[in-house]
């Protein structure tokens, strides 16, 4: 395989059901599909399959616009919530940020050395104070300052902006503000948050002040895509670092934001590479 | 140093002040005290100073049942809480075990093996179910099946078996019993649990059910001192394992067997070795 | 799925090519096999294709002891190495040991709480000295002391002893003996050893010295597949534990035991469960 | 304590003799010394003594240009070698590179958000490929093309601008060349090096495709200071990432990079809070 042939990415969960791993795989091998990755997991609580497949398309039968029609009478067989994405898709990513710069500074690096297959149009904030970053890396800063009063509609400008931009995804890069439901709901699994905490330990507030109060060993942090419960949605990815009496809250801090920069990292890396499955509060990561 | 020479060892803590570091070296310096290990921390929030200082018994100048009594007027005069223990003591601890099996057999093997400095008088438990385990490595093993109704008769009955025993330390090997607030407080920071998560997240009962139906990415145990309130005590150690939702419910109970097993194991050690100092909910590990 | 369910694992290798998961499926779907676990990977280097498929044998329309003639066919088109296993199946395992009892025990009281899934006939030793523990869990300990002079000869009295008990698997649980490569081929990739470092860090003897010496901030160990030279297996497990200045090398072969222990097990566990196919000098779990 | 309080930290190695800490701490004590961290180690192996002591400098009774010359006779009667730093002291840091950006980028980032105290008046590089980065943050970039015929001069050139802007620490950050020994003796141990693997496993070069070769589970990076022989100097920082067949060499590389840019940042960290002491070839960190 060469490293760069475009493939195709079929990710899909469907209630649990004799055939459906033949089904899927007769239809690439009819196809002259070369498959370069494929995983699959059964939850077997709640009877739901889940795939990801990937394919080469150089010698596929089917033209990359019709492979979704092709598809679909299996998809509709078999009841399947499905999607379909092409690896040099470049998606479109906003990052919200308040007043910590550690996250922004890391994705926008990462960006830019070509980590990421990705645009970033626009850097969204409720604080001025990131502004001479993100134009430093030659990206847009949109202020939305946010107040009880003008919540609704700093959001309702914001998605207007997110639109006008065709955002896929948005990462929330340590923004301290809560998205409204609507937002999210528009958005689903496609927030990106980074709590820094274990989740579900300390969830809330000051999480590092939490942990030092409770004399913890490990600290950790947690990305997750965001749902209208605050702390609750799908976990990606989870890191954690031993700690002890001798660090103090501002050490945890300290500590806290490699976790916080990496994990936030990964998870964006895993999504934009169409790795994760999100089904009810919980993921399938394919790595 | 001779790695078998017996050793004394000072655990203190106090109010911080200033000379308290040169009153206690100056105190081993002019008895001539061959200092093998010093580690020491300052609480700056609570003020609080601890220390940990290990000296060779060979050349002290002090004969070893003295040496309390010779250091009474320094810790007096900075107000310390203190205690003095010897290398060469080996405490004698009682394991309390109620169905499951893996840590009761680790701490057996561990203690056969030598690598804890103890004798094992008795375990206790709840259930007879893991009687021939502790025969088979020749101990006695007295079950107090315990209802809300003999609760309090079977915990009285328990201590004076304890206290025939001049038990020291109380191990719970997943011993599926809350003890009481009588019982915790003649064993204060005496007593050491395993509880199966990494606290706080998942206290209470099942914790790898509720990890699984988070759907977290690691998962821990942690191993803590028993107060009166449930899973709330000073934690000594915590570790955790990397799972994935590839894993079931029953793979995150085997895979937590392990952690368990050896964060116990840890905390006894260093517990044993004297190198935990409780304070408030905290405690300071000097490893 | 009910969990007790017997169910078939398939493990195979093969050059890469298309139509091999179409193949698979379809011969498992028209049987009527329900996939409880199906894994695949492709090595892109060398163009070989690995999978793993599990499925339920109540409904199967093929008995047990025909699988292997219908999947033939299949097996010989693709140019198939694999290898049929039934999840009833108890493997026959005999653990090598020498003068360290810590693995020892822990896989025997593994054994005896039921966490693998294998009968352990014997127990063999080119040392006395753990005698007393095979006999306390009422296994027989066959002693082979192994000179220079007497090392062939002992290996083909071992090699009749483990014959004789039909043994699909040998673990080294710090048996401090090279195995000759007659005995090596004999028992390919189902012999399993754990070598107390984290490989290829520290190969050949005493590791905890040499990383003593060398100052290193982790440590580690590594379960693999024996093969004629030495410390050169397929790795199946590793794992690794943080060090400080503050370890002696007494501290390190302390921490070293605990992971030695649990990275054997898991190894072991593993294999047992048949998620390991060896390549080459690689491993792929499937886990 | 005042977080924000200027502070003396005192950093010694000597033969161990008895009456050492007694000095030290008698001499803070008289000098009214608030002593707010204090670590020491023994090497018994050695029987060499380290210690580090941090105190407020406020009510200090010495003059803080005279600390040094008051603790001088200590300093002579027990053959110690020491240094004295200050908390307020800003260290100026020069980052050698070559082509890969991700260590450059972090290390940048930090300091422009005020992690690390430490100035940075110039990036030298043996290419030109990075410049537009150093010139982003506001930095000068010398770029000094290194062949075997220059090489001798380049580093005479590279000395004098080091001298020029009188740099107390050079990080190499993914830095492709070998220093000459004079110019490694000339800053010895205020050279850190990150190296791309868990060493000494895969020293040398390509250490991502000799993991991959070897099919370990787990890889590492590893943060030292730099000595004459390549790879082997003290290590300060190392960590390590799980892997697995899935990952191919463009994997580990990517995996890598999170996994060097932290380790590196920490060991600077540390390096920069006057935390580390080398001696020999390993180093004690005062964490």
């Amino acid at each position: 395989m060469n490293n760069d042939a475009v493939t195709a990415v079929l990710l899909l969960s469907c209630p649990d059901q004799k055939g459906l791993v033949a089904a899927v795989s007769d239809f690439l091998y009819r196809n002259n599909g070369n498959i370069t990755h494929a995983d699959q997991h059964t939850d077997l609580e709640k009877d739901i399959f889940l795939q990801r497949v990937e394919w080469e398309l150089a010698d596929f039968a089917i033209r990359r616009d019709e492979i979704g029609e092709a598809f679909r009478p299996i998809a509709q067989r078999f009841h399947m919530t499905w999607s379909l994405h092409f690896s040099d898709h470049v998606s479109r990513m906003a990052v919200f940020v308040s007043k910590l710069p550690h996250c922004l500074y890391d994705l926008l690096a990462r960006w830019r050395m070509g980590e990421f297959q990705v645009d970033i149009p626009l850097i969204i904030s409720n604080h001025p104070d990131l502004r001479s970053i993100a134009e430093g890396f030659g990206l847009e800063y949109h202020c939305f300052p946010i107040s009880p009063e003008t919540k609704a509609a700093q959001e309702e400008r914001t998605i207007e902006k997110l639109e006008e931009q065709r955002i896929d995804l948005i990462v929330l890069a340590r923004y301290m503000q809560i998205l409204g439901e609507g937002f999210v709901d528009r958005y689903l699994n496609r927030i990106i948050n980074i709590h820094h905490s274990f989740l579900p330990a300390f969830a809330g507030a000051r999480p590092y002040h939490q942990a030092h109060e409770r004399g913890v060993k490990i600290i950790g942090a947690t990305a997750h895509y965001v749902t209208p419960e605050l702390d609750q949605g799908p976990i990606i990815e989870q890191d954690v670092v031993r700690v002890s009496h001798r660090d103090s809250v501002a050490d945890l801090i300290r500590k806290g934001r490699d976790l916080e920069k990496v994990v936030l990292a990964r998870a964006v890396d895993l999504h934009l590479r169409n790795r994760v499955v999100a089904y009810g509060n919980k993921t399938v990561v394919f790595d």
